[in-house]
């Protein structure tokens, strides 16, 4: 069975892969005992769709391919800590945890950071609404994110 | 231009009609200065996607029409009180405000309340992140929703 460190690594090179073919640097692996069952990329720079977040687009194909609108035994490996778009799905559809590799600090410099976000929505992370913590991948922000600031995603 | 009142008579219609083809009752009309950019039905049922909320869908369709991730100028009219994952989407694109017809305490007896995902993930709406208001379209709670409760559609 990959370990979660394994799985978390994976989500992390579908980001750096995603960001090679000219999208944002976000990418996220679900999985149920080891199982991956889908993954997902930001795709909204193809699609222009802001809701096209890496753990959205893993929650999509997972709940399809599992024919049923529930991520209970799931647990999502994302590159980035998730926003809170993401973070109230995978609660709502009940995924029983998150680990991530790069926080909203390591993000801030590279304007990928959701912070601003979850203040305004006042939504507090402590303590998280599901277990989250982060691993270490071995790779760096600046080895995902790059050296420049990213353009704004989203209309806000 | 059509009222903002008409404008959300026609998402309850799109609920309703959404409830008469096997889905879930909820509707959404995204619109920009009165003009219909999209529309979108729950569908969960259907997909088995848990993030296919009848906002989530509207907000896809007019982001993928207008071909850019921001919502700026829109309002959407949405035949339920949105969801926090709706609402954290509609904010964090940049929607102006959002009309409902019916809220949670309506929305309670027929199972369909999004109340304890609030209460989940804390987030308050006092004030709310963005303006929203209630407005009467003339049709009950019972017109819409029926009178059994219905199953829950996440796994949460």
């Amino acid at each position: 069975m990959p370990t979660d460190t394994a799985l978390l690594r994976q989500a992390v090179q579908l980001a750096h892969d995603n960001r090679a073919q000219g999208g944002r640097p976000f990418g996220a692996v679900l999985a149920r005992g080891g199982e991956v069952i889908a993954t997902g990329v930001n795709e909204i720079v193809h699609s222009h769709d802001p809701s096209a977040h890496a753990e959205m687009q893993a929650l999509r194909a997972a709940t399809r391919a599992l024919a049923r609108p529930s991520l209970a035994g799931c647990a999502i490996y994302a590159s980035g800590h998730p926003c809170p778009m993401c973070l109230a799905a995978l609660v709502m559809a009940g995924a029983e945890r998150v680990f991530y590799a790069f926080d909203n600090h390591d993000a801030a410099p590279y304007g990928l950071s959701s912070e601003g976000a979850y203040q305004r929505l006042r939504m507090p992370l402590d303590p998280p609404p599901l277990p989250i913590a982060r691993l270490d991948t071995g790779i760096t922000p600046a080895q995902l994110y790059g050296d420049a600031p990213w353009p704004a995603a989203h209309g806000a």
